[in-house]
């Protein structure tokens, strides 16, 4: 990005806040459907300010720009902001965020702006706290850029598809029925979506509007007689509209949800996630109307999967490690070869396998491939212009953190695997063994059904805090059915309110990813996926049930960086039993190299 | 109990609620210092019930008269409750509690009265969320039961006495101090405290108002100038209300804290906790004032003890341990000599031995001693109509819990022991060895400093979630320097909200008490006060600080209740290490049988 144009954007934004007597601008990361990925369209921060990361608010006053983002992004944001008069306002715990900013900066009568259709109503509900005792106005309704982003990119027009019938269990009409019970139970009449995914799920229809995440643009307006599927009409087939319609969902053009939230009267009770809702999404609604808010019924029910579905995971994640077998001997041939290769060639090995297998369809996010210093960077991403080469000097050693998924019509996988290069030190071992007591502490866990799922952190963590070292991530997201690699409503993170809302449940797929970052120096992150079971034959039955968690992610955990001597024994028969399923479910799927290599990483310890 | 004359209160208070034009009246536990310990003055709900548990809720209407009350009283209140009229109403999570029975069956225009003076702030506010859809008339200023009960006991008169000198670190000024800095920096005027425990802790001074907890009846009214305390002035010696003026602090009646709070005007902004300040209090003030209602910034500096402070914990708890080692040597022997004795027998005796210590006072709370299936009940209380005889069958064994504690002027004890009497089985050896792997999962364990409290539950309960068992109260509570034996902020139980006002801070004493509960059969709960202590040569310290929980109850665990080949060498270390320290902080202290006593029950295993 040249640096003299986002000068010019910030002054011409500037010149728009005069014109429009506003005090400050706020250009948040997101979309009306506040997506993890956006849209061109949507991506007015990043080309504001030429940053570049996945998170990310832009404050802007008349002397003011400010960018903050989080510790990960800091040293890129740092070059990226360099010469363009924006400062870097670093994001972290107890600092102050952007609404800190503005509340103290601000003065009474000041108007700030921020873009109703990128706010959600939590945020909102957020800003106008810390706003009320200074009496400043919030103005939603206006859309500042409109005269400066001229050349703004259309929205996406890839076509809806259908999440092939051999991999759906349960209708749209029957996810449509127990969408309607979560209704009823809320005593709401009408309930909005705006959340992809959940709409993916509801209606069984996929698509490609963003990276990673198959789900297409849309909103959703369901009431005890009425389900209205709001999307751009030119995506859909007439074989999708058919069966939508059979499902018991019409159709609506995407823009119009507006209209018929509009229609919505005061004895109307409008169900939805404030967290999920953009502010503009209900703009022509009238006031009187009520609501209750509270987690969508569907992101429940979406992440507790159902047998047949958990049935087709484990065979995503057969193709997945068959893949990955592939990759690691191919890459370990190539490096012991003497061939140069970087952080990027990771990348593009890793979906060259992943596409030789059934069903594949996109990564499931963008791959970290971080060498060393960059492997303690946790969301770092190699590019072509900032990249390291995977080599060392003569007797050194260093560690490649690799973090890939695939989304596959029968699963979505995420993986991160370490591999040593060169002579790996007795610091690394140490390390790597640590995080790997605290993944198999997780791993092995027995918990009570239903407990809130940030408790159980603290059984992944102890190890680590026991030698008084931690990371700065959580441990689990949920993980969907073909959908996005990240959604709740569980979440294995101490730092998450522990509410019923993140309930632990029979059947949620939920990643186990404990890490440790040396900053300079390397990362570690052992990553699996695990499905929540209940316990197969209880021993006692008097204290409620138990879940555990079955790993379903089957790919070598590397040997050669294992202390031995850190393990204790049902730590070692743990790692040992999971290389013995690993090679059990995959050695039938690769021959050769990749087979050899199986074979050598799955023996015992 | 006369249940006839039970009959005849609700009797007498239906009349009352027909002349009062009122549907329903609501007789909670409370006081309106929010106490755990109650002056037989605010005893109405006994007085009214005849039920003597310490926790529960009677509700009265024409036609219902029910007693909510938790799953420990469940089987006394039956017997209490029975032929009375008085259904009991099992309390319990997920089951309806009074507030829903209320919202249930009460109609549109029903009034519902509580007596202001023991209604917290919180609970109006939880009654009126549950009311507010259907408008009813919560009415909480009348003394409804002011015409029936006439022979309503006098409030206590005990005398107030000074905290002896050399046991207080800091003085009443340099506390007041302190907490106007937390009033300043919740940016209020004023700040009302009603819990005695914060007043006592505050003021420097103790009291006898109540059992166990060694406060006095009091509220106190602090601004930037003032801090007045309201109490019985005949409570108050001459030389007590000399240095309370010396140390800033003005005295003014009891009754008159209404009066002094009706002065404060629209500008003034009132800090309290809501649940721990009764709406009666306020019930003078003008509309107009706000609030901040927070947690009172005594509580969280009161659960911060001083160096010095935990020095003379440490010193109260070498005296608690050779007490101990005087009772259980005294005990056994006495068991073994084949005398017939009680659980009576076992709180009587502690008493006596803990009575020849230095600076005693009284006990902590009622001591728990339960046999075999009494022991199952957590709250259990042996009394002169229900207790057992600690005897079995000839060949069988059983196990005997113990909690309990002593107030003594240099600190406040809480342990719990288990003894096995007869042969003890495997069972009991098993459920023994499992609670205390849990015991010393958390005595040893290592976490971050400030982390919310209800974190760490998990790395207790993990051994024992393992075998698929778990018990139903918290884990830790924070214990008073001779205060409260139950104080906050910080708990450690998953299931109270993982908030940051609950953090984990350098010089908290909290107990360290996992258990188990089999219904029918027997109680195990291995106690232990922990102190959080910096870990003291960190050998890492770039991933922050981290604590560690020093244990400072010196007393045996008995090893002959323990199967060996459960535990590994990291636990079966712990445990000789702590015997170590116990034998060394107490051979000095006993002589004779309690000497040899000692020495054989801190054997390394």
């Amino acid at each position: 990005m040249n640096k003299k144009s986002i000068k010019e954007r910030i002054d011409s934004l500037r010149s728009a806040l005069v014109e429009q007597d506003l005090t400050a601008i706020i250009v948040p990361t997101a979309d009306p459907h506040l997506s993890e990925y956006l849209p061109e369209y949507w991506q007015a921060r990043e080309w504001l300010s030429g940053f570049t990361g996945s998170v990310g608010t832009l404050v802007v006053t008349a002397d003011f720009a400010g960018l903050w983002t989080d510790s990960r992004y800091w040293v890129h944001a740092a070059e990226q902001l360099a010469d363009t008069g924006i400062s870097l306002q670093k994001l972290a715990p107890k600092q102050p965020n952007h609404i800190d900013w503005l509340a103290e900066h601000l003065q009474e009568g000041d108007s700030v702006a921020v873009d109703g259709y990128v706010l959600s109503i939590a945020e909102q509900d957020r800003l106008l706290n810390a706003f009320d005792v200074d009496d400043i106005t919030l103005i939603t309704e206006r859309d500042v850029l409109a005269s400066i982003w001229t050349d703004r990119p259309a929205l996406p027009n890839a076509k809806l598809y259908v999440h092939e019938a051999p991999f759906v269990a349960q209708s749209a009409a029957s996810k449509l029925a127990d969408v309607r019970t979560g209704i009823e139970q809320a005593g709401a009449t009408h309930h909005l979506l705006s959340s992809l995914d959940d709409i993916a799920w509801l209606t069984n229809l996929r698509g490609a509007d963003v990276d990673y995440n198959p789900v297409f643009l849309s909103h959703m307006l369901i009431s005890a007689d009425q389900a209205i599927l709001f999307v751009d009409n030119n995506k859909v087939s007439a074989d999708i509209a058919k069966a939508l319609s059979e499902s018991g969902i019409t159709l609506a053009d995407y823009e119009s949800v507006q209209d018929a939230l509009a229609a919505l009267t005061p004895d109307d009770l409008l169900l939805l996630d404030p967290s999920k809702v953009a502010v503009g999404t209900l703009s022509k609604m009238v006031d009187d109307v009520g609501f209750i808010e509270q987690m969508a019924p569907s992101t429940l029910l979406k992440s507790v999967k159902s047998e047949a579905d958990i049935d087709h995971v484990r065979e995503a994640m057969r193709q997945d490690g068959a893949a990955l077998c592939e990759f690691f001997s191919t890459f370990e041939q190539r490096l012991a070869n003497g061939e140069r290769l970087s952080e990027l060639d990771v990348d593009s090995m890793l979906i060259d396998a992943r596409s030789q297998q059934p069903h594949y369809v996109s990564p499931s996010f963008p791959t970290i491939a971080g060498f060393n210093e960059n492997g303690a960077l946790p969301h770092y991403r190699a590019t072509p212009e900032n990249f390291s080469y995977l080599e060392v000097s003569e007797g050194e050693g260093g560690l490649l953190l690799i973090d890939s998924g695939g989304q596959y019509q029968n699963g979505t996988t995420d993986i991160t695997r370490v591999v040593g290069i060169g002579q790996v030190s007795s610091e690394h071992k140490r390390d790597f063994t640590i995080v790997l007591k605290a993944h198999i502490a997780l791993a092995s866990a027995h918990f009570p059904e239903g407990i809130s799922s940030p408790t159980i952190d603290a059984i992944c963590r102890a190890p680590l805090w026991q030698a008084q070292m931690d990371y700065g991530h959580g441990t689990g997201h949920g993980v969907g059915y073909f959908l996005n690699v990240h959604e709740g409503p569980q979440g294995i993170s101490y730092s998450a309110p522990n509410t019923k809302e993140r309930a632990m449940k029979t059947n949620m797929i939920t990643s186990n990813e404990p890490g440790l970052y040396r900053e300079g120096k390397w990362g570690i992150r052992i990553e699996n996926l695990v499905v929540s079971k209940p316990v197969a034959n209880p021993t006692e039955t008097d204290f409620g049930k138990f879940l555990h968690f079955e790993t379903v992610t089957y790919c070598p955990i590397d040997t050669r960086l294992i202390d031995k001597s850190l393990l204790d024994s049902t730590e070692i028969e743990w790692l040992n039993s999971y290389h013995q399923s690993v090679y059990a479910e995959l050695h039938n799927r690769v021959t050769g190299e990749a087979l050899n290599w199986l074979t050598e990483r799955t023996k015992a310890i």
